[in-house]
């Protein structure tokens, strides 16, 4: 499958899981660390200094920092278990794959940033628009990883069906939902957010589309 | 034991930890990335500014946040190992597993706030009530999984006895003791702190009932 | 070699290495797991507020925090490299083991704060002694669970021989020098640093002997 | 290949990666660790108070806080994916490669502070430097790690030819580079950051030679 002596990126190129096992499973691994870190820090959002009067009264004022926190934690997970079960319906990765999913990484740890700026600044226009375009970045590089993927043989066969499915649909829309929330979020920002629960119902059915197949073939092809 | 053309999400369900071994290791190490982190964060509850005049008189000022983090660690510490033990007796997981299971990290990953509360404000009842509500909410969702995995079956045979054992009695115990020290609060902080410790000495106990039993099949069922 | 029927910790003891590889894994995964924050976490400690008039002097009025930082480094690394080829001469593990390695982790996990404080205030008596304790509590709970190791039979057969000689004479010893650093604080803070440079020069001696041997079998025994 | 008895550091040295699979990646994930955890904790470096007037102009205000942030997060995932590479070339280590690495994650671990310095001060000459010069011990550090296993023999056949063509040539180039911009810095801080953009380009250049070589023999050798 690999041709000896082809040039640049290429060389790099598709080694398949078997060959390279380790490799691809330092991607994986890496991916989950940033995942579970990002998810993590999320925490740091909350932090109340030492000294506050009323500890009660301060707790319900920053009520809005709890829902982002919950928000964002459901968020990271979701995104976190298609990831999951994206890898592994992949047969091989190329150096592109790695540079897509790097870039899907960034924006994946900029999350606690945004989030800390949602619950601090849920009432204001610019908050939501950029928690919104974050989210729109991470659906739509996913979305581009698995449209490359698809055109470059990387998924396993078992797993097209469903990966061609998940392409060919639902794909580009949770980006697009994420977008037409910022033009709404110019009249309220709460009518934004509303907007983004829409997707949360259709998450279920993403899961299911995207979710690992049972396999015919026992071993891995 | 997995039918094809099976709807939704048991599409994605309990593939066997030998077909999937693969995409169980990313729950776990997940999961222990989660655990790590917000074990390791907990150290960012201490921070001393510089230029504080009696350095040895504000360490003494701040005895409670070291206590706390004794504490919380204490408490990852023995979650961790209790989680542990779980994964380790499953036989599968499918995607309502993997949905509890981030419930759950989601209260791990708060330990590090509501312990800094509770380094901060020890005298003051809603940090401690607050903190008693995190451990109720551990406890209790982890309590709820157990109990699914023993109804859908992925736990494996050898495990069973001691799962059920401890779904039996010990399950919600915990959560009980987490909640009955939250009226206890309002009349005493630091007297609900003392019903915390029953916990520990209840603790012993509990991982002996959870603990990987000997087996006496040398390999996985 | 496990007893079905024996009660307690016991039941949870000494499974070898390979019956639970898994189990094994996951704890030196979660242990690598909190060195890898604790010492990626000691760069919060250099943080430098923006908006500072002479960036240049700032930095050099930090330097020693600099020099906390690379001291800490380095310190969490060697400490790394030894729990690496320990954990490597390890045949099995139980209960009590973990709960050793959970307290030593827990003091690794506070280096970032103790480090923090070195930095701040090194020329004060109580930061360098706090710093000292954090250090000896490393080493000693470390030497302690290479002892307990030793009389439980948990070391693989090749590895006893360097590991007991590690645990004859310089088990302890750093642990002491770290103690005898702490009323040379009193004296000169600057002279209780000195003492630990002692350390450094042992701490390849220290590799030596904890080395993970040439196997003159050549799988596990 | 191990001869028994030989003393000091090379008693640890060059066990294969067959024989120490188990050592070889907890070097490899603890490494990955500290990447992943300092490529997301520059996320820290964007922390926005609460109770900021006008956010959309804070935010404008930011602007190099968030190139800071891309700039550090692709130049840090390019070190991960060049990292990555050359650990997949290895065909054993010793005690000084894991020193030399060691140290290089010093530098990877302290990206996060100078990111944060060179987003706050952008415009000032000894920020520029101080991340110009953070880059060049990571990149220097590298080579040296490099040219280490080269002559000591820890580089797998099929990967020779390959590492030591960027050995030869692009190894220190990437640091002359970064060394060069310091002085130019000291005109225009602007001018530097244009200098480091040669680097971005010369990059993929840099990825291919160290790529990962399309193996004739099917398996590690």
């Amino acid at each position: 499958m690999n041709q000896p002596g082809r040039a640049g990126i290429s060389r790099y190129a598709a080694p398949s899981r078997e060959d390279a096992e380790t490799e691809f499973n330092r991607v994986v691994a890496f991916s989950d660390g940033v995942f579970a870190i990002a998810i993590t820090l999320l925490v740091l959002t909350l932090e109340i200094p030492a000294g506050v009067d009323d500890l009660g009264q301060e707790l319900r004022d920053r009520a809005e920092e709890f829902l982002a926190y919950g928000l964002s934690f459901a968020v990271l997970g979701k995104f976190w278990i298609t990831h999951h079960s994206f890898f592994g319906s992949l047969a091989r990765f190329d150096a592109r794959l790695m540079a897509l999913n790097l870039l899907y990484l960034a924006f994946i740890a900029l999350v606690p940033f945004t989030s800390d700026l949602l619950g601090d600044y849920s009432d204001q226009t610019v908050a939501v628009i950029i928690y919104a375009l974050n989210m729109a970045a991470i659906t739509g590089i996913f979305a581009a990883t698995v449209r490359y993927s698809l055109r470059h043989e990387l998924i396993r066969e078992w797993a097209k069906p469903h990966t061609r499915r998940f392409a060919g649909w639902t794909e580009y829309t949770i980006t697009v939902v994420f977008l037409i929330s910022c033009p709404v979020a110019l009249l309220s920002p709460t009518a934004a957010i509303v907007v983004w629960l829409s997707i949360f119902l259709m998450g279920g059915r993403l899961l299911d589309v995207m979710a690992v197949e049972p396999r015919e073939e026992p071993d891995r092809d």
